[in-house]
C-alpha cells in the first residue's frame, strides 16, 4: 500500500496490522517518549486547505516521534490563495522532495485526485477530505474499542456500535460506519431524519430515529459534534431540543449496558450532544481516543513510508 | 516545583537557583552554539491564546537548545475558535502527551486553572496571563539587572529599581515588583496616576508621580511600553504630552547615576517612552534582556522538566 | 562573503561556486534523502514580512538538510504589527543568537539595510525585497540552465535567454537578467511597453515587443506570472489580449529551437502566460526549477554560514 485515501480500501487484515502496529510502536516507544529514527531523513508535509489544529498536531507529533521533518502548507496566504492549482501545488511539493503528503480539503475527492494523477512521488494520507473520509480518525476509534471491548481480537463480531447526530455532513462517521461494519461490527446509525444521508441504503448500517430506544444494544456510542450553524431550522429546530432528543445525559448513559464505552471525536460541544458529567465519566474514552489517534497516524507513516527502515 | 506561574511562588533562592543554572546552561552551551540533548524526545506546546512572535520565538527557541521538539498551537483557526473549552483543549494536549505547555492567556488565572485543575500530566509555564503575571520575563529582567550591578550576589539589597509607565495594564511590570521585591531591591513605581493600579498599598513597592524627581535614586530604569490606544484621552491626554512627562530622553539620562542601565521589556515606541538615543545609548541593556529571557526560559524548562536528565 | 542581497555582487567565479556547491551538496545529500550535519546548533530564522509559502518551505527544507533549526517570524500577527519598527526587530533577533537571517519585504533595500546597518552579527539572505531581486531564484534558473544546455560549462557564452511579461514589477526578472548577462549569456526582455521598465538603457539586456518575432533565436524562455491586478486596463487591456500577444501555447512553442527550454518561477497562471499543454510538456523544466531553487539555498546557507565545518 502507498497511499491511504479511504477506509474502504482497507481489508481486515491490513487494518488490523496498522492496529497492531500502533500498539508495537507505543510499546517500543515507551508511550512515545522515545523517539525512533525510522523516518530520519524523510520529509512529511501537511497540506491543509481546512484549517484544523488538533489534526494538524496529531500528525505533525506522529512525524516527529519517528525523526521525520515536518513541513506545514496552509492554504491561507499561499500560491493556493492566489489562485494555484492543486496539480501545481503538488508538483512544487513534490520537485522539494515531500516523501508524504498528509493532506486536508474540503473537496471530497481532492486526497484520491492528489494520490492517483501521476504527480507525485510522495504518498498520500487523507486527512479529511470534506464529507467524504478521515481514516485515520476511524483507525484511531477502532483500536480505542478493541482495547476496551476486544483487547487483541481480530475481529469485531457481536459488537453493537451506535453513531448518534449529525451523519449527514460528518466524515468521521463515513468512515467510522465503513471501517466498523468491515471488521464484523453491526453499526447503528441514530438522528434525526433531517441528519441522516438520503440513500443510506447501500451503506452497511442500520438507521434508527430514536436514541433511547437503541441504548440498551450499543456496546460503544459514538456522539457526534452538532455544528452550530445546522441548528436553529435549517436541519433542525433549536439546541435545546437537539439535545433532548439526541443528547447524551447521565440519565441515558446508565441505560447503556455496563460495559459500554462513550465516545466522541471532539471538539466537543459539552452541554449540547454530550453533559459535562458523561464526557468526564468513567465510561468515557475521549481523551484516550486523542491519544489512540495519535499511534495509528505513527503507524500508517511507518507503513506508508517507512519501508526499507522496516525490513531492516 | 513543577509548573512556573507566578512569581510570588518563588522563594529568594529559588529565583537565584533559576539565575545560576541560566548562567551555567549558557556556559555548557557556549552562548547557545551548542544543543544539549537534555529535553530529547520531550514535547513542549507553545500554547497561544494570544499572539506574540517574539515571545513564541524566545520559548521556541530555548526549547530546542534543550533539543525539545516544539509544537505552536495558536487558538486563531483552531478548534478553540469554534468554542473549544480551555479544559479540552488541555485533555487533547495532555492526551498527545506534551510534557511542558507554554501558556499565554488574555485572562489573569488560565495559567493557574490549567496547571491545578487536574486536567494535565505536562509541567505549565506561564508566558503571560492577562494583567496578571508573565514570570519569565522578570526572570530575564533580574538576570540582566544582576549581571550588571551584582555580578555573583544572592541578593538585591540595597538597589533601587524604577518601573515607569503604565504599571496598570503591565503584567511585566507586577511580576518585575514583585520579584525585585522578594530579592531585596527597593522598588519605585512612577506614572500618571491614571495608569497605576488603585490598591497598590498592598504591593511591596513604593509609589511616585514625578519621573524627574527620582531619578537620582535609580540603580536601574524600566521603561514601559505605551499602548497607544491608551492614549488621546482614555487615560492620558497626548503621547506628546507623555513623553514630556515620564519619556527617557537625553537630558534625563544624564541625571541617573553614573552607573545605572536603562531597560525595556519591547517591543519599543521609539520616540514615546524612550528616545532612540536613549534606547541605543550606553547604559542599554534592551536587547541584553532578550537575550537573558531565552536564558532563564532555558533555565526555566530544564529545572521543570529535566528531571532525570538533569540528576544524571 | 557574508550576506547575499543581490546577484550584482556576484563575480562569474561566486556563482558557479554557487552551482557547483548545490551539485555536491545534492550529491552528498543522496538527492535530499540524507541530511548533513553541517548546521547543527545553527539557527536560520525566516522573517517575511510578505507571506509566501513556497519560498518559506524551499528555505525551510535547504536549512533543515543541513540540521539547522528554523524559526518562521512572519511580520503578521507580531510586534511588526504593532508597529516595532525593523531595527528592533534586528537587535531581538539578534539577541536571540540568530545565525541566519532570511527576508523577504516588500520595500527595495530592505534586506541591504538589514545586513549593513550595523544591528546583526547574522549573516542576511534577500529572500525578496520588493521589486528589487530575488537572488536565489535567478540562481536556481542558472542551475536549471546550465543543467540542460551547458553541463559543467564555466559560462554561458552563446546562449540567448527570453524573459517574457512583467518584466516591470518582477524581482524575478531582475535578478535574473543580471545575473545571467553575468555568465555571458544574452537576455531578451520581451512585453508590452507597459510592463518593461522605463530606463532599461543601462540594464545589460536587450528589448523586443514582439514574441513571435524573438522564438526562434531563444534557447531558453521564461514566462513571468501575470498579476491579475494589472490586467484591465491598468497595465493591459484584458487577460485574454495577453495571453494572444505573450501567452506561450503549442503553436509558439514548436517555433523555439528544438532544444530550447520552458521555464516559469511559479506560481503559474495556466492558459494566460503559459497553456498547461506548454507548461507540462516535455521542454518544460518549471518542477526541476523548484527542485534547484532548493539545492542552490541549501548551497547558499552552507557557503555563508558553514564556515568551520566546510573547513573541517
Amino acid at each position: 500500500m502507498k497511499h491511504l485515501i479511504s477506509v474502504q480500501d482497507l481489508r481486515r487484515v491490513d487494518t488490523f496490522h496498522i492496529l497492531d502496529t500502533a500498539l508495537e510502536l507505543d510499546r517500543v516507544t515507551n508511550g512515545g517518549n522515545k523517539l525512533l529514527p525510522t523516518l530520519r531523513g524523510r520529509t512529511v508535509v501537511n497540506l491543509f486547505y481546512e484549517d484544523s489544529t488538533r489534526t494538524r498536531i496529531s500528525f505533525e507529533r506522529a512525524a516527529k516521534r519517528l525523526s521525520a521533518d515536518v513541513i506545514h502548507f496552509s492554504a491561507k496566504g499561499s500560491s493556493v490563495s492566489k489562485g494555484e492549482s492543486l496539480k501545481d501545488t503538488a508538483l512544487t511539493l513534490n520537485a522539494m522532495g515531500a516523501d508524504m503528503i498528509v493532506v486536508r480539503h474540503s473537496s471530497p475527492g481532492a486526497a484520491h485526485r492528489l494520490a492517483h494523477a501521476g504527480w507525485l512521488d510522495a504518498s498520500v494520507l487523507n486527512a479529511g477530505d470534506g464529507r467524504h473520509e478521515h481514516p485515520t480518525q476511524a483507525l484511531g476509534d477502532a483500536f480505542t474499542i478493541r482495547a476496551h471491548l476486544r483487547p487483541g481480537a481480530m475481529d469485531f463480531d457481536g459488537l453493537t456500535i451506535g453513531i448518534v447526530g449529525d451523519v449527514l455532513h460528518s466524515r468521521v462517521a463515513r468512515s467510522n460506519i465503513f471501517l466498523l461494519a468491515s471488521l464484523g461490527a453491526r453499526v447503528v446509525v441514530i438522528g434525526p431524519p433531517t441528519l441522516l444521508p438520503v440513500g443510506m441504503a447501500g451503506w452497511p448500517c442500520e438507521v434508527g430515529y430514536s436514541l433511547d430506544a437503541r441504548l440498551p444494544e450499543l456496546d460503544a456510542i459514538m456522539m457526534l459534534r452538532v455544528q452550530q450553524e445546522r441548528m436553529n431550522g435549517t436541519f433542525f429546530p433549536s439546541e435545546l431540543e437537539y439535545s433532548r432528543s439526541f443528547g447524551l445525559n447521565r440519565a441515558r448513559a446508565q441505560v447503556l449496558p455496563e460495559h459500554a464505552i462513550v465516545m466522541h471525536p471532539g471538539p466537543m460541544n459539552r452541554g449540547i450532544e454530550i453533559t459535562a458529567e458523561v464526557a468526564d465519566g468513567p465510561r468515557s474514552v475521549i481523551t484516550e481516543q486523542v491519544a489512540n489517534g495519535l499511534k495509528v497516524r505513527m503507524a500508517c507513516m511507518y507503513l506508508l513510508i517507512g519501508g526499507e527502515a522496516s525490513a531492516a
